[in-house]
This record gives C-alpha cells, structure tokens and sequence, in this order.
C-alpha cells in the first residue's frame, strides 16, 4: 500500500503533504493510469491518520483531476499526460547487467553454456511439484547449515558410484555455488594461511581469494601438474588444484604426481589441499581417475564440486567434502551460518540424484558433448589447413587446445576472430607469469557449438588466424 | 554405474581386483539385493577395460553366489547373510545434525518460527509452476551477479510502496540469506575497518564478523538506541544497527537519534551504516517509520532485508540496497560473483511480489500475529499475578518483553521454565558487556505460539519464575 513518511513534511499540514506525495506518485506514474487507490479507511488505518486527513487530499486531488471517483467503488488515477518523469519510471526501460553477455557469436569457444540448453526441464518440474506437494511439512523444517541429509546422502553414494570416493553424508557441506564454498574454506583453515593457485588457471579464483584479502601465489604447472619443487618455494600453506582436469591445459595429473603432493600436504599439519572436481562429470574417454581425496589416508584433502555445471548455472547448489578435523571445527565453529540453499531445490535435487535421473543426464551429455567435439575434430581435419594446426587435450572436460601456425598476436587473433563472429580465448590469456606464456594455443570450448554451424565455424576461424597467409 | 580406480590394485590381475571390489560392494550392502548389476558391456565401457575381464569378474562371483543371472535379463546381486558391514551402511540410521531442535516444548516462545506454518504453498506451486513453462529460456539464462533485473525492480517497488524508499533497481544485489549478504559487505568495505554491534544483540552477527576475522566491538544502547557518544569512543567506521525494530530491546530509534547516527557517519568517508530492517514488515501498530535509508541524503546507508522472514527461513533470499559509490565499487570489483540465488527461485518471487501476493501474505501474518499477542496479552492479563510482572514493546515485531518480580537469577528462571516445558530467553543472554545486564526480563516471541494452549503456557511459564513464592 502507499507508504509515506510524515516525519519530515517541513511546514506542510498533514493533509497538504499527502497530497503532494500522492501527486508526485502520479506525475513520475509510480501509480499508473486508472490504478485504483486504496479506500480512505485502509489508508488512514495504514498511515496512522485520520480518515479526514486522507478524505481531505483524495478531495484536492479529484479537484485537481489528478484522480477520478466511480461510485461504489473508490478513487482512480486520472491520464495525465506529464513532462515530469522521475528518474524511477526512465529506469524500467534500461538495465546495466542485462547486456552484459548479449554479444552475438556466429559460434561461441568461449562461453561454458554446458547445460543451460539440455536441462531436463519436465523431469525437474515434476520433481519439484512432487516435492511441494508431498514434503510439505519437511520443507518447512530449516535445513541444518550444512544441508538436508536426504541431499548429502545422495552425493555420498553419487561420490561413492561414480568417483569411487568413501564418503559419509556427516563430511559434506551444501552451499550455494563453489565462491561460496571457498570463502567458508577461507574461514575454516584461516586467513593468515597462503594460498596457492595454478598458472595458468582460472582468474575468478584469484579474485575470489583476492576479494577475501587472504595471501595468494601462484605455482606454475608442468605436463603433470603442479609442480612441486616449486610449489616448497613458495611457502604456501594451501594448495588449490583440479588434478583430474585443469582448466585451460587440460593436464590429467597422475598418480605418481598425486602423491608427491600428498606427501607435500603431509610435511605440516597447516597443509590442506583443495581438489576442485568441477566438471570431471564430462571426462570423454579413458577411465575414471581416482580423485585424491579418494587415496588421501592423512585427511589432507578438501574435495569440492557442483551441480550448477553439470545441471546449470542457473541452479546454485555445489558441495565439499571435509577432512574429520575440519568437519569437527566446522561444526564447532560455523555451523550457526545458515544453509544458503532452498529447502526446495534440496529436496528435489536429492529426489533427482536418488531416482537415476541424474547419472541419465550425465550419460546424455557426454553423448552430447561426445557428438559434438567429434564433429568438430572432424570440421578441423577435412580442412585444407589442417596440417597447420595441433590439437591437444581433446579427451579431457568440454574443451581441447587448438596451436596454430601463425605470426599474429594473440591479441589480433582473438579480435580476426571476433570481426569473422568468433568467439575464442587463448591460453596465453590464463598465464599470471606472463614468462611462461604459450603463444598461439586456442582454448576450443565446444560445449555449446552448433553442430550444424561446425563446417563454416572451423572456415571462419582459420580464415581469421590467417593460416593462409604462411602459405605460398 | 560402478566406478572402481584400477590405479592401486597391488598384485592383482584387472579381473580379481574388479571381481574383489563388487564382493566388498556386496558384503557392505553398498548393492543391495535383487539390484540389477550393469551389462558386462556396459560396465567394460565404463571402466574402459575389455568384457572379457568382466565377464571373469561376473563369473567368478556367480560361481560363489555373490550374484545370480536371469536369462536376457542380466545379473542381479544375491541376498547374502553378510556379518561385515561398512561404516557407510550403519551411517544410514543416525545423523548429527537431525536433531539439532529437536527438544520438544508446551510451549516455545525462543524460536522464531514465524511463517514456517503458514507459508502460502499453494500460490507458491503454482507461480513455480508457472514459470518454468513460461519462462524456459529465461531460466536457463545466466543471472546477474547482483541478480535478476525482474526480481530487483519487483523489490525496488515494493520498497517504495511499503517502506516509502526511492531507490532504483541497480542499487539492489539479491543473495542467498543475509548472512552472505554480510560477507559481501566486508570484502566491499574492507576487512581493515572497525565494526560496531549494538550491545544487547543477535550474537550470531558478531559471530558472522568474528568468522571473517574483522574487528568488532560493541556499544551500548540508551533508550533511543545506539548511544552516539559512545559509539565516537569506539572508534569504530561501520555501524551495524536495526533502527526500526531492535532485537531484543524492542526500540525504535528516534528520528532526531536517527539524524545524529547520520551525522556521526558523515564525519569521514570511510563510515558506513548497516542498516537490518529483517523484520519492519510485522510492526504491529503505529506509523510506519522511514528507513535511515530513505532520509540518507549523503550516501551512507547500506539498506538490507530479507524475504527469509517474511515469507519463510527455508527459502534464501535476502537483498541489499547500496549507496552509488559502494555500488560502483562492487560493480568494479566484485560483480565476477555468480549470484547464489538460483534462477527459478528469483523469477517465482519476482512474479509472487509483482502479482500482489507478498503484500497479501504479509497482511494476513501480520492479522496472525496480532491475534496470537492479542491472546497471550488477555492470558497474561488475567492471570492472578499480573501485577507482579511489566510488559514493554508490545507492539514492535514478533515479540514483547516480560519483566517479573523475582529472587530467581535469570539461568535459574529459563531452567524451571524448561522444566514446565516452556522454552523461554531472558534480555540479559543478549548482553556482551555484562554490566549493562537487565536481570528478569524475559523476551516472549510468541510469533510460533499456539493459541489454544496460551492459557495454559502462562500458568506454566508464571510458576516456573515462581512469583507465588514472594507473595504472603
């Protein structure tokens, strides 16, 4: 209902401020043509004024024509055509953010649009509506802050099946996406700790640690991985990796790999590792690679994962695993946080894991993503320049590394690409130690290509890399 | 399906270790019996080895009865009388965090169970319902970090309407609880400012600021709220109050008190107030009063609310409103935040305030909740001992406070009362400076109480503080 303050009316009578207030309204169409105002009794009961305060402006106000009267059925805003615009009603045709992601691509590398159009919209509408209607009463019970234990029973025996990972539901913490789930990590291990982060690697990491203004170095990778060596100079405490697959590189550490970090983890009860499993899900070939969470006997590790990459990103629902000391000072020191995800979405999604419909929508994608990389490759090697390129990594995750021959920047590759209406990223754009950059490596996101523009895509991004250019 | 890691199989051959890790499957009823076991060809694919070694690990655990074959249909698990359970498999039965509320009261005048019983499931359903068929591909659109433009003008004119705020939707960032909300408040103003809490206050804010390692400190209230002189002494740059309804007191801070915090915080540029409206919606009687945000002309107001109150705590969603400056700083800095509302959700309440539903919940609890003071009032009014107790803030929120005349110390008094099966909390738990205490007061939240056992739930809780015993 209308709310007005009369505290600061200056000299204006009770009467004469309403009035104004109301006038205002309708000049700047915060109430809009033929909206009906409330009755004088609702008003002055809501305001706390007499009705003949109320009774008194409404009069002035049809007066003045700014408001019409239908008998027996109460007080209208008049058409009123006006000059004054309060910057409110200019507000509704624009938006910062709406336009933020709106360029468009004849094909877009870059963007991670996994799910967004495959998400099995009828089976999680009926999950849902099967939730609302039989779970009532539970959905209304507050989830404990570390989630409901329908949802992180049904991760464990998800971690169980498919990552082979013995995992109780009494170590998982539910929150709502990964950034949230770092900073919970940040509060746990502390921030006098110092953190480090893959080069190359994914800026928002940093940023998140940044924006948290905890220590951050960065540790640069060899072909298998973090580099240890290197990482005991750094004098990090906390390592953040994705060992089963890195973003950009693709690199797969190994086992051998694994347990010299472990064994680096082990040298300091300070030392934690976080293992970032986000889209292990979509590995195409190959067998499935033991997490290391899964060999980590010293409790040295903090596993983390989501839905909101292999459902959507649209739904914010991620989780991590606790080693038993960290789980404890979890529950002893922050478990007064509430759980950041809705009882709702909770439930359905532990009916949706629960049910197989979550292992059909994995199965499905990498069908899907399968299709679509194949396609591509095969886009790429019927080219006539295909000799001129090397592709890499093409196994791992939603992505492979394109190198090409070519004398252009990265910088004017990126933007030829751009001008031919393709989207793409280098890896060069991911190095923090710009000394180990590698020139000329595309990052081929594939996994929201249009199969039926693959042909003319790989024709226009060659095209824009200017292979032809080498060629006598 | 079954994921085992072939990486650490000692000695064993591919087949006996398979063969090893679906009998322990077996035997810790992680396969349960009459479970159908994936096709040999299935799983050979899905471990990436040949059939033939399934086919041997299936063989061999037939040939011991581990499982038993169904022609054309495939192989299903036995039902074995096994003495090994896993720890997994007892972990089904118990759970830490189940009964974390679970005491069982008469009557519970401490939790804040406010709309748990009476939010609006059916609207709810059918505007979820509605927009994910009408809304598909907007649902599978990315949200902004500060969250989606429909929800944020839905809320930017519902405070205009109801809280009488000018405030344009690009000052709004919707998140998942307030207590996000917070952390992103730190990391915008910096962790190196000084926080002040109100003394007596919610300890879980002091816990929020203590879990980010922020320094805090506390000041205490006079009559009209947070003592300005005091707080000066703090040398504090960021004020976290609740002007319009303080928890527990009770006050409403004065608009002259309202001036001078705005004043304090105009005296440098690194001071800021927060300002916790959590609960404006459910003052009982009076005029409303204006946020701080509302007659903040100098842009040191940070607004924020939640519709986790109001509509239901097992829904997360809380929003802020930020001065232009912090906005812009957020938008520069930390708007690679993906926003932790999930799309659905933000749309469903969008459509749920927009469509005049929010108003009509928050008239019918406020409808509620005065009838069930209204009733508790009459209870305690009637009772033989009236004269012996004062009541205050009656008509602010959700609860009122009950001083009583009594020899008992307050942890005695909530321990008889839980014995009469009533859970009650006295002013003096909320205190952190001790001295300042308010000995036998009791706060009565009477926002989950039933009203047919009012009657009963004084006589309880008025015997329980023992009254009889200074009466001749």
């Amino acid at each position: 209902m209308l709310t007005y303050s009369f505290e600061n009316r200056g000299g204006q009578s009770l009467y004469e401020y309403l009035y104004n207030c109301i006038k205002q309204d309708i000049l700047s169409f915060r109430l809009t043509p033929d909206e009906k105002l409330p009755s004088k009794r609702a008003l002055s009961k809501h305001l706390d004024i007499s009705t003949i305060t109320v009774e008194a402006a409404y009069g002035q106000l049809m007066a003045e024509g700014y408001i019409y009267s239908v008998p027996k059925s109460g007080f209208f805003v008049s058409h009123i055509a006006s000059s004054e615009k309060s910057p409110a009603a200019y507000e509704e045709d624009s938006d910062t953010y709406a336009n933020e992601s709106g360029e468009e691509y004849f094909a877009d590398f870059v963007k991670n649009s996994a799910a967004n159009d495959t998400f099995p919209f009828s089976v999680w509408t009926k999950l849902m509506r099967e939730t609302m209607s039989d779970e009532q009463k539970k959905l209304m019970v507050n989830s404990p802050s570390v989630g409901i234990l329908e949802l992180r029973k049904a991760v464990a025996d998800y971690l169980y099946r498919f990552r082979g990972m013995k995992v109780s539901a009494d170590r998982i913490i539910i929150g709502a996406g990964t950034e949230y789930l770092y900073s919970l990590i940040i509060q746990l291990l502390g921030r006098s700790k110092r953190y480090a982060l893959e080069d190359p690697g994914y800026r928002k990491i940093y940023h998140i640690y940044r924006a948290n203004e905890v220590d951050c170095v960065h540790v640069p990778l060899d072909e298998n991985g973090v580099d240890v060596k290197k990482l005991e100079k750094t004098a990090a405490d906390v390592l953040h990796i994705s060992p089963s697959h890195h973003f950009p590189t693709g690199i797969v550490t190994p086992i051998s790999r694994r347990y010299e970090l472990l064994s680096w983890a082990s040298k300091s009860p300070d030392r934690y590792i976080i293992e970032d499993d986000y889209d292990s899900e979509f590995r195409l070939l190959g067998k499935p690679i033991p997490p290391l969470q899964s060999i980590d006997v010293l409790e040295k590790v903090i596993y983390i994962n989501t839905f909101s990459k292999s459902l959507t990103p649209t739904i914010r629902i991620s989780y991590m695993v606790l080693p038993e000391a960290l789980m404890k000072k979890y529950n002893e020191t922050l478990s007064f946080y509430s759980c950041t995800v809705a009882n709702f979405e909770q439930y359905t999604l532990a009916s949706f894991i629960k049910k197989g419909y979550f292992e059909k929508h994995i199965n499905r994608m990498r069908n899907l993503y399968r299709a679509r990389r194949d396609e591509l490759m095969q886009a790429i090697k019927s080219h006539p320049f295909y000799e001129r390129v090397t592709i890499t990594e093409e196994n791992s995750g939603l992505h492979f590394l394109l190198s090409v021959d070519t004398d252009l920047s990265d910088e004017e590759l990126i933007k030829r690409a751009k001008e031919n209406g393709i989207n793409v990223s280098c890896l060069s754009q991911y190095y923090f130690d710009k000394r180990n950059n590698k020139e000329h490596t595309l990052i081929i996101n594939y996994s929201g290509a249009d199969r039926e523009r693959m042909k003319e895509a790989v024709e226009r991004l060659f095209d824009a890399v200017n292979l032809m250019q080498n060629v006598k």
